[in-house]
């Protein structure tokens, strides 16, 4: 395969996948957290675009191929054991979760309690509605 | 176990751990993917510092504990599927990374190729050095 040097650098699970956080340019905030193969690492390098491995679908996953809320890279890092990869994007849309929230992460630990933090910004049923 | 319900809405992974982004208040910045197991949260959240489980070393893990390089915690997230967990943190020494730079995500991949892009800070050996 071409261009895959940097691809072997990777520390790939037994299962061939690495979990990569992706974080939006400005806000800064941690939208998802999500697995790579090989191949959606190569073609986000490749398209300047996110793409995933689905492991419920078992299949790649441009991020937005359905919702339009897609991922403009800015830039891919890796961490020291290079175990982990880090995204960062220009989120379209400024809907990352498919809940129609900004980010996935919109559940905050109180008292022993998650409590949702975050509005939803539009229903998902209007975001995947063919 | 006590305090366990907001524990039981984790989707551990096979393995009983979950991943988890922890992040820097303040700068944004992503400093470490690591993984947790159920000890470890709990925890985490009883005593307001970044605990990990070690999968190398096969323990739980109190970050910092031979470095100083203590994480304290500001809040616990989840996402959606509760199947990854986010740390916010305000990191002591302003190091995480064991080789003495403030992120673990110090690789960055230009052209094809990692480049180091962030300095050591601190020599590990003098980090490490009992």
């Amino acid at each position: 395969m071409m261009f895959a040097d940097w691809l072997d650098r990777i520390r790939w699970n037994e299962d061939g996948l690495v979990p990569v956080v992706t974080q939006e340019t400005g806000s800064g905030r941690v939208l998802t957290v999500a697995w790579a193969n090989r191949e959606a690492l190569l073609r986000s390098e490749q398209t300047g675009e996110a793409h995933y491995w689905s492991r419920s679908r078992r299949k790649l996953w441009r991020k937005g191929e359905e919702s339009g809320h897609v991922q403009k890279l800015r830039s891919i890092r890796s961490d020291c054991d290079q175990d982990a990869v880090l995204f960062e994007v220009e989120q379209l849309g400024g809907i990352a979760c498919h809940t129609g929230r900004h980010s996935c992460f919109f559940l905050e630990l109180r008292d022993g309690r998650w409590v949702e933090t975050d509005p939803v910004l539009k229903d998902p049923q209007s975001i995947y509605k063919k």
